[in-house]
């Protein structure tokens, strides 16, 4: 069973998964067949939803998109969900949802090359997915990302995003909430909407901003080419995601990937989405506090060599590049 | 110059650092000149100190151990202690010392195949450095880390360690001593001692217990084979390391990367030291209360492939082994 550890001195929660070691990869050499593409729908567990024309079979082929449970899952949806004390630590099943979704049939081709609609179909799949995860009030956050290469920590090629459904909030998301309420108390606005106008009154972080979203190099970037994807309308969720501006992230999100692609030489990176924690999870005064105040956006990493080793073990990060430089770079300005 | 940020939404500072992207390599294949062997002392920066026959000259051929700046630093002397506000974000110019430690000058050597008095003059060194270093209330936190091998981080070969003495304190470290001063006033006890008396009793995650030094696998490890090593007598800064303790120290460490070697095949791996912020540094107030609470340790973590990508950005770690099948690994007894 996993299990999630509270680390009192760091003030953390770690996910001790040991299934997850057993999950098979075919980056870097191995040569097993994709479990994720046509014709092998029986190597995942049942489909819990797809994409696919109205005649068709579930976990047949045929299909433009699946989201099928993890199957080497670091949270499982049986179990108690109490913390017990160990010593001065404390642990509790790691209950929740692991979920793929399996962006395209296509084995090879990565979000910056799919047709426009199938992109689209990725964002509105994961927004409905996370609309439908947070009605279970035991899902504190809903965790959304995509690794892709083996360096940014995927293990299949084939392209796909997961989502993890967890009991507690992750602490560097619990951070930011909390940073943002308590910027909005002391200056009556929001901390990103600060942010925003600063950024886009400089402009020399910005690297794209059209379709109502802005693309930038953050100030504080702790990765080089680190960039973050805010939408222009702020919002809480991204379950607040609206039809009208799906297409157009699904546009931002294929130019930034072929950006960092043009401009990195095709990097293995992370994309995250930043989300509140889920508002059926906590008290109402609470959910009102963080829709007025903390704002969701995705962070995107390319996951380049030479990073100084220590930064993990002191949250100290050493970025070589200045945010400015790694904004012009992109930009394709530089 | 290199600069800190501060991200208000994370809490944290970064230090941008262009100059550390020009650094040398001789890891991954480069065969450039190691500007760490003898008879390269010209390569460095002129040495701080070192430890060498009393006839031989500074910067010449002949020494056990080298202390010199780092060239590529990413804190410099130079420049003005003041923060400014940029938006809603904060900088610096980043102001401190980058030091190296040349800890043999045989390049190959790595610290569990030093001979004992040698391990024992590293292990003194950077007491010694640290306890200079925190005499400048500049200074508020002295950060001394060890990478070996490139996926740690390291840039060249030759056995080293790392001094920073920055005017911040990293936000790992910071966080850690406020929730051991909670924790020592909402219980009367220290938090690493109730931890350590837990530890020892329980044992499962124990790997080493000898010479007054404990090395265990941390209940809550982020990482497979973490290991952390604390002193049995807890004290809140590494300065306060005894002569007595300083061979039993380096023969502790010597048997534990051995140990890291034997398990895992030689793999690459950091060290950390977490000791207490420089109490020269803050009000005596704060002084006493990160005296009383805070346990210098240091943190030894391999870096194994396969670490989920998106842990950086969530501070949400997936450990896909258990702790204490970890200990028993690197006990032998797996």
């Amino acid at each position: 069973m996993p299990e999630l550890r509270f680390d009192p001195f760091k003030g953390r929660w770690v996910n001790v998964s040991p299934a997850r070691a057993a999950r098979p990869t075919d980056l870097g050499g191995g040569d097993a067949a994709c479990p994720f593409c046509p014709g092998s729908e029986s190597e995942t567990p049942p489909e819990i939803t797809a994409v696919r024309p109205a005649d068709s079979a579930a976990d047949t082929p045929g299909w433009r998109l699946r989201v099928v449970p993890n199957r080497y899952p670091a949270l499982t949806p049986e179990g108690v969900a109490a913390a017990r004390a160990v010593g001065v630590h404390r642990a509790m099943e790691a209950i929740g949802r692991h979920e793929v979704v399996i962006e395209t049939p296509d084995h090879e081709t990565d979000l910056d090359a799919l047709a426009p609609e199938q992109m689209a179909q990725v964002v509105r799949t994961v927004r409905d997915r996370l609309t439908l995860l947070e009605q279970d009030p035991a899902h504190a956050f809903v965790l959304i990302f995509r690794n892709w290469g083996a360096r940014a920590g995927a293990s299949l090629a084939h392209p796909h995003s997961q989502i993890l459904a967890m009991p507690v909030v992750p602490e560097l998301v619990a951070r930011e909430v909390a940073n943002s309420v308590a910027y909005l108390r002391r200056h009556g606005r929001p901390l990103a909407v600060d942010m925003l106008h600063h950024e886009l009154e400089v402009r020399s972080r910005i690297v794209d901003d059209a379709d109502g979203f802005v693309v930038l190099v953050p100030f504080a970037a702790a990765f080089p080419c680190e960039l973050a994807v805010y939408p222009r309308e702020p919002a809480a969720s991204f379950r607040e995601l609206t039809e009208a501006q799906v297409p157009a992230l699904a546009a931002v999100l294929q130019r930034t990937v072929a950006r960092l692609k043009h401009t990195l030489h095709d990097p293995d990176y992370n994309i995250v989405l930043h989300t509140a924690p889920n508002p059926a999870a906590v008290d109402t005064v609470s959910a009102d506090a963080n829709a007025a105040a903390y704002h969701w956006h995705l962070e995107i990493v390319p996951r380049l060599p030479r990073v100084d080793g220590y930064e993990w073990a002191t949250g100290l990060h050493v970025n070589v590049e200045s945010p400015e430089a790694a904004a012009r770079r992109l930009r394709g300005s530089g």
